[in-house]
């Protein structure tokens, strides 16, 4: 294997708190060596090991790839005219998720894997180097299952969402679509995907049927993660605990019941304040949850109805503005957070044996992702050792 | 001069009401002709005259380039512990815009220089193809007019902001310190600036303070422009509009006589979302007034303290959710009505005549600028007929 170090880094976040001051273990002056495909070594410039290979930080600063443990990317069509009208005031008669749903089942295979790589392509040119992605936009079998093949293709960390919203084709007979996602659809989706989740709101999916979606994933070996609390009050965060969830995610709207529960069990608490910036609702509290001890997650729910950013970058700059969250906590929670998200050890960081990938900020420091919104800082990035962009 | 076709556009947003629909005078299925430096037509790519070389636009979305009328590039150092301190809650014993002034002073024009090129090549590769820019940082004769004198190299729009602060080196006799803006220091500035500016706000510059400062520079053949109403209510847009000045900034705190008063004028209100998003401030109501019928410019107001974007797609973002702006209005006002807020009639529009300023979008339509924040959608950028970022 090639050995490459990156050096005369002015601020390097490793995540990693043995390696370097407070949680984000942060190194000044720093480096880090590259041994293929994985991290070999970080801390101090002054005392980096050789490598075959040396690149020049010039003084900027890197942190790890950004972790998007919550997407959906496997689409067709987009829904301009329904963002312009909700934004504008005008009244539209939107089919909101049905829209998406009509034009994914009418695309082809090639177009769904054409749209779902340049969004990918996008975010990675962005910083992302992990992304988890979900179906739910097919809501039959055999379309369920094609999005996951689809995906599955792309990352290993692929969620069935089957029980995004009750089917159309279902509409008088909800009971009928949850044995379907329970059954048939789980048996032909269980082998493209890591995750079970089903969006646990009114007007989707209620606690039970929620409890029986997520069940029936985790009997065929799903791990379960939530869409909870989103628009309202709801069982989706108290069940996520229960279940062992990996992540409730959006976390809107909590009780102190639900802070608690998120506090004691072993479950992330995913934010996507991209929903709320582009449907003009109320931010959730991440503050509130970082005082209670809970492990937070930023991701950018990236999809054509409710959030169409693929920017972690913005994700980060809106909770630092909106959500209370520090710079610092906020890069941990779009880095290491995600990884805790998807129950990953090997990304999210940059210590010695994780996966080497990094990225490179035209900044000094990592705080300029929130004290410079909107613009693109991201000017390099390696995923698993490989510069794929430059 | 060679003529070069831009075609197979999707959208194009022209700004010329007779070239097609609505105020943005829209045309679907559009191309655009460029001869040299200018643009010779622009309308359905169906009729489209011949031309030397072709582009091809790919069906995504063509706009006139930004026009950011406000900024302040002119600067050396940056304030990164300043804004974590301000978005972490912690107490920081800032030294605000004196902190930028010690680091502007001790820095070489060489510096001076290469920061302001940095920062003109970010907001160019995300389609910035004209900006306004001010001293403000120098507050001695010397500095202030050094200032000036670097930025007039790259850009026509230069503004003298002698009366940014009273400088440190006045506190204790800040009449004296008009005495030296209306004075030497203007006599040593006007050479180099088309605009005089002052920042009319209590801790800055009173009313009299203020109108001294513009009518001074009025008296030296430069047009007024003045930062009004930002942090509290005051007399700055009521003397913008007594003056004439060209545009009235920030404009976050009106009455319903500033807003009369804006109606029945000729001044610009610009409005600069990036300052309220760093700093946590209240959004200033852009449709109170476009109701009112006051033309109504987007800016960044970028500079280190307040708003360190450089993106003018981030400010549509904001303007369409925070403050009642629609996608097409928010646009408008980012291109026409910076070129409004510059007196400018040659820039912020695609119609024939026109310098030849576009940037084409990586989406279908100009809406995505909204749809689809802090995703960086420029793909490309002619500025003067010569394209620039590709
Ligand atoms: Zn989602
Ligand atoms: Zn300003």
């Amino acid at each position: 294997m090639t050995t490459t170090l990156v050096t005369n880094i002015a601020t390097l976040v490793t995540n990693d708190p043995a390696a370097g001051e407070g949680p984000l273990g942060l190194v000044q002056d720093a480096a880090v060596v590259m041994d293929g495909d994985t991290v070999a070594w970080a801390g101090p410039a002054a005392h980096a090991p050789a490598a075959d290979t040396a690149y020049d930080a010039a003084g900027r600063a890197v942190v790890p790839g950004f972790v998007d443990s919550h997407s959906h990317l496997v689409f067709a069509g987009d829904r301009t005219a329904e963002f312009n009208a909700r934004m504008s005031g005008r009244a539209y008669s939107a089919g909101g998720i049905r829209t998406t749903v009509a034009a994914t089942r009418a695309a082809t295979d090639a177009e769904l894997e054409a749209n779902l790589t340049r969004y990918l392509d996008e975010a990675l040119r962005q910083g992302t180097t992990t992304f988890e992605t979900k179906s739910g936009y097919g809501l039959t079998v055999e379309d369920e299952a094609r999005a996951l093949r689809i995906a599955a293709r792309h990352t290993d960390e692929v969620t069935y969402l089957g029980a995004h919203v009750v089917s159309p084709d279902y509409a008088d007979d909800p009971a009928a679509y949850v044995a379907l996602v329970t059954g048939e659809m789980l048996d032909a989706c269980a082998p493209y995907a890591r995750w079970v989740d089903v969006f646990c709101e009114k007007g989707a999916f209620d606690g039970d049927q929620a409890r029986a979606v997520l069940t029936a994933g985790k009997a065929k070996g799903l791990t379960p993660r939530v869409h909870a609390n989103q628009l309202s009050y709801g069982p989706g965060v108290r069940l996520a605990v229960e279940l062992d969830a990996a992540s409730a995610d959006h976390c809107t709207h909590l009780t102190p019941d639900d802070v608690d529960a998120l506090a004691s069990g072993n479950t992330v608490a995913t934010l996507l304040p991209g929903a709320e910036f582009s449907t003009r609702a109320e931010w959730p509290d991440a503050r509130r949850l970082l005082d209670a001890g809970v492990t937070v997650a930023l991701s950018t729910d990236c999809n054509p109805g409710s959030s169409f950013t693929s920017s972690m970058a913005f994700c980060i700059a809106l909770a630092v503005r909106d959500m209370g969250m520090t710079p610092d906590e906020a890069l941990w929670s779009a880095t290491a957070g995600g990884a805790a998200a998807l129950r990953r050890t090997d990304i999210g960081r940059i210590a010695p044996g994780a996966r080497a990938d990094l990225a490179l900020l035209d900044a000094p420091s990592h705080v300029h992702l929130a004290y410079r919104p909107g613009v693109p800082l991201v000017s390099a990035v390696w995923r698993r050792g490989v510069q794929v962009v430059s």
